[in-house]
């Protein structure tokens, strides 16, 4: 199962795409930062849309899994975050991709076993569970953490079905 | 010069239609209101980008205006707006129309005369303007309040930039 995970931001969008096979392992495929920075706006929206849907075509994952936002530092941040989750959102729902949210929570409990890790544990625990060569940039190594969360409990869903259909 | 007004929103989306002739003259072509509440949250933000591909597919807008949001009720609401006034600005910037945005002041005056106008007021004088035969729905006449005022800013860049190229 391949599986991007996106970590939305009105200036930088993370984006991490790993593989999870049937043994529960997992493999590390591309990460990377969208910089909107520095563009207005509205190109800005515009910019997180487009280029999300061509990695969509560059690397053709099966499953999304973004972070729920549940707070921002004020209603002017919380609206310019929501716009870019928006856009990465469109992208993902119109590639047909079935799309699952974590609280930072799940994803942090998820990548380093705790839900009040430093990003920088986050970035070096990524880059030990994918076998990276260097811990990839803040908002790729979230994404990729939320990646892996969506892996973790797609193992959990897989191994409940059984005994759900007996 | 054909636009469409936006007033953008999680439940509800307004949309509005008008021709604005080179004398100033406006013609109503279409209004309504995506009503997506009653679905879960991510199949708003996909259902609010299709239905507004499908409008613009029909209609065949020019220009695009819509509502800038400055403040909401709190971070929760504002994140959820965002994320609704993302997926409307993917579907007009993904048909290359050119957007502007007004603030909710400019709007008003644009359509009532004053920048503190009701609801209902709104509705009636839109109706007025565009000779409608009842009033529109609250949603749908912002959005035509929205498209009237781009009317009118696009007059007054009109005249204005003959004595610049001079």
């Amino acid at each position: 199962m391949r599986i991007i995970g996106i970590d939305p931001g009105s200036l930088r969008t993370g984006y991490g795409i790993i593989e999870s096979d049937a043994a529960g392992e997992l493999r590390h495929v591309a990460h990377g930062c969208l910089n909107v920075s520095g563009q207005p706006f509205l190109e800005r929206i515009g910019a997180i849309y487009r280029e999300l849907k061509q990695i969509i075509g560059t690397y053709h994952p099966e499953e999304a899994a973004i972070e729920q936002v549940f707070m921002a530092r004020n209603a002017d941040s919380a609206l310019k975050l929501g716009q870019a989750r928006g856009a990465a959102l469109v992208a993902l729902l119109e590639a047909g991709l079935p799309v699952e949210e974590y609280t930072a929570l799940q994803i942090k409990k998820a990548a380093v076993g705790g839900g009040h890790a430093a990003k920088e544990q986050v970035q070096s625990m990524v880059r030990w569970l994918l076998k990276l060569s260097e811990n990839p940039q803040a908002d790729a190594a979230d994404a990729l953490a939320c990646a892996i969360c969506h892996a973790h409990h797609g193992r959990t869903r897989q191994r409940w079905q059984p005994a759900v259909s007996r």
